[in-house]
């Protein structure tokens, strides 16, 4: 019922749209949401949908579908129609779009390459050549550039030329480059607009204070991460990109990194729950479901060594049940504990707000925390276990054990990330069944050993 | 050794940036870094920092610092200096600024805010009325607007005078009111600045095609997380805000949805790690300490409410001692895949992908994948089992129970966020304590239980 709601729903707002119908602005995002509900339901009127989308629309719109529907659109869509719709993106989504195609179908997406305007191919060339984690694997090439000794009015009739020719939008900031390219000024357009047309940038740039239009910039080779805190500390809503050489290459609008942020962001909290994000996405519950048993299997076997532990002491536990009944609550708490740690490290990593400059105190500040927490859960679980089965040691042995796992989960809390980052793997990965490995088995370990040498010693 | 280090190095990169003697410009949230770093180790040499500040670079960094630092700026910076550093903030950072005050210090911000300009007092004051959640909060007053029936040519003499006074900056856009100040037209710069300044704004838009400028807005009383999905889903730069009339009241720029989306997104990861952002930021031991003891207080309480389930069963359990080295992996696998489902739907109702409408679809998906997962899972854990305690009923055992709990982990996963969304309740808070309260009490009872019966029965 709900899915034909749906359907008739998004039906209705695609029908509206087409016609140019529609009250209300349709951002591509949503229009790709809409086509998504009728792909679900019905592929056929999804494509006969999709043939009557604007070039423009189609490239904008292609880039949110997940795989498995951007399949159905390369294989129902002309090239033409596609081809149209490559070109009419920036360079980054075209880029983005061709590498999406190409995951796909290899052989269409070299088709669609080669027919390509030259200097198109040349940009997604070079896009392409640049790894994920660059900040050239972010940028466009399209850019508002004017030359040192070149007058205010002519670059500014040289953008309305390229606003005319649909080449460039989202124009915050023009950058002046040298004879070498060589980025020189940053100058927002607000104070373009109000300056004098007449002069040259170099007197514009003399004008004004010292350092006023000196450009913050990202290397090409930059991560993307560092690209992100840039952004942030400095509040832009744009940044050049330049190569080794200091030459001005694209640009970085502040709405990728947007998107960048919250892709981030989900990948983290994703990650930390064993889950993958971009399985997630696909839609599919084949995709998802694989992805997340691998998992599970994961945390089955880990699962197995913690018994494997409790196994050890079989006997000690049929001669005092209630160590079965209070072991969980041991292990419990340690996870837990772990975990606060743990998500606070790879968030704060992630955030730039520790490194391994201050890797220590961040390590020390944990293991205190741990400690107290350790020490005030010890008391209250010991009275508990005493209260509970009237044996004083009983108490003793669960609050030394609570102490033992709960200042183990601050250490590899905080120990687990910092090593992974170390080792350049992502720390937010695999590190929540790492850690519960470590707190199950010291927690199982601690308590069960304890009891069997003051219980039973 | 590791804070000696970073002390003197924090003290180089301040005393060049007091002297105006660095190479590279420095973003008041780096410069508030270092501050902290001094903080850290000697508190008077920082107050001998921050009194050296500019009215600009103080009011800058004063809303980057933590309450307990903040505590001693107040303390120890002239009131004629702080009103200085509030009144070189745009409106909505002032606001920030005076509530953070008025949260260490209730007369001292009463006072600094009635030292303040009349309008200033104003813009606060309406600014302060809007709820967290409302779009208003988060704006700024200070917009750059013209009238329809205005010249273009104005309108720039206008911003030329409003920036030679520091009453603004980071403009993207002209934002046009008729005589009610309803606002009719939002123009990029990149626009305005191609175009003929001798027109009138009802000629230029007259020219333009259709809709062209028409304003995609936010309500001051929209939820910020909608005006968030705005602003992805159309890459705006900058949205202006109206109220309840349409009139132009303010406007929210990139930047501060920036901010917004990755403290959203930290909150979100703390809050399912049963971690309190705002007392971590505090960043002394004994608020992020005590925050995190509340979760565990909660955590011991369900792990006990687990164990009185294995309690109902102790003379089972006394009678097979294998179930004890079991049981742990029964939960621990229900808590992951529970976790996971948790996850994947807490996030996917932060990011608008599921809603009430698709609910149902989004339970059916979870239970799924999660019942998928449950068989395989009890095939795998039966079998090893079996070999392990060559009991084949046992086997048969652990296999139903993990099928449950697995069903339980997808269902309670899904449900759980969603209900407390419907409820109104923030989905991340909490629902990691009350997913692994589930997938405990119903891995061990349908384990115990199932034992009970089948192996005893």
């Amino acid at each position: 019922m709900a899915k034909l709601k749906d359907l008739k729903h998004s039906q209705e707002i695609i029908e509206s749209y087409l016609q140019d119908d529609l009250d209300q602005e349709l951002s591509p995002a949503e229009l790709a949401r809409h086509l998504r509900h009728v792909h679900k339901s019905d592929v056929d009127l999804f494509i006969d949908y999709v043939k009557q989308l604007s070039s423009e629309s189609l490239g904008d719109v292609a880039i949110e579908l997940p795989d498995h529907i951007l399949k159905d659109v390369i294989e129902e869509i002309s090239p033409e129609q596609l081809k149209d719709a490559i070109e009419e993106l920036e360079s980054d989504d075209a880029t983005d779009l061709l590498q999406n195609i190409e995951d796909i179908n290899e052989e269409k997406a070299q088709e669609l390459f080669d027919s390509l305007d030259d200097e198109y191919q040349e940009d997604i060339k070079r896009l392409r050549r640049y790894d994920d984690e660059e900040a050239g694997a972010y940028m466009q090439t399209e850019v508002f550039v004017a030359k040192v000794e070149e007058k205010i009015s002519d670059a500014i009739a040289r953008l309305k030329q390229m606003k005319e020719e649909g080449e460039i939008e989202n124009i915050y900031r023009l950058f002046v480059v040298d004879d070498y390219e060589t980025l020189r000024f940053s100058i927002p357009l607000e104070d373009l607009i109000t300056s004098d047309f007449s002069l040259t940038f170099k007197a514009l740039v003399e004008k004004a204070p010292e350092d006023e239009y000196q450009p913050i910039f990202a290397r090409d080779d930059d991560t993307i991460d560092s690209v992100i805190e840039t952004v942030e500390n400095y509040d832009l809503s744009v940044v050049p990109v330049i190569d080794y050489q200091g030459r001005l290459v694209g640009r970085i609008t502040a709405d990728d990194i947007h998107d960048i942020i919250q892709e981030n962001a989900t990948e983290q909290i994703y990650n930390l729950a064993g889950v993958n994000d971009e399985a997630e996405e696909e839609n599919t519950l084949f995709e998802a479901g694989k992805s997340r048993a691998m998992w599970l299997f994961l945390n089955l076997f880990t699962a197995i060594v913690a018994s494997l532990v409790i196994g050890i002491f079989d006997e000690t536990i049929q001669a005092y049940v209630a160590l079965a009944v209070l072991m969980p609550i041991v292990a419990s708490m340690g996870g837990n504990a772990g975990t606060q740690t743990l998500t606070v490290t790879v968030r704060q990593l992630a955030l730039g707000d520790i490194d391994f400059q201050n890797a220590k105190s961040t390590i020390v500040k944990e293991v205190s925390i741990a400690g107290i927490n350790g020490v005030i859960f010890a008391l209250v679980m010991g009275a508990i276990a005493f209260l509970w089965f009237h044996e004083a040691m009983l108490g003793v042995v669960i609050g030394l054990s609570m102490v033992i796992n709960l200042l183990c989960a601050g250490l590899f809390g905080a120990l687990i990330p910092l090593t992974l980052k170390r080792l350049d793997i992502d720390p937010a990965v695999g590190s929540t069944v790492l850690l519960t490995t470590v707190t199950d088995v010291v927690g199982f370990f601690s308590f069960l050993g304890l009891a069997q040498w003051i219980l039973l010693g």
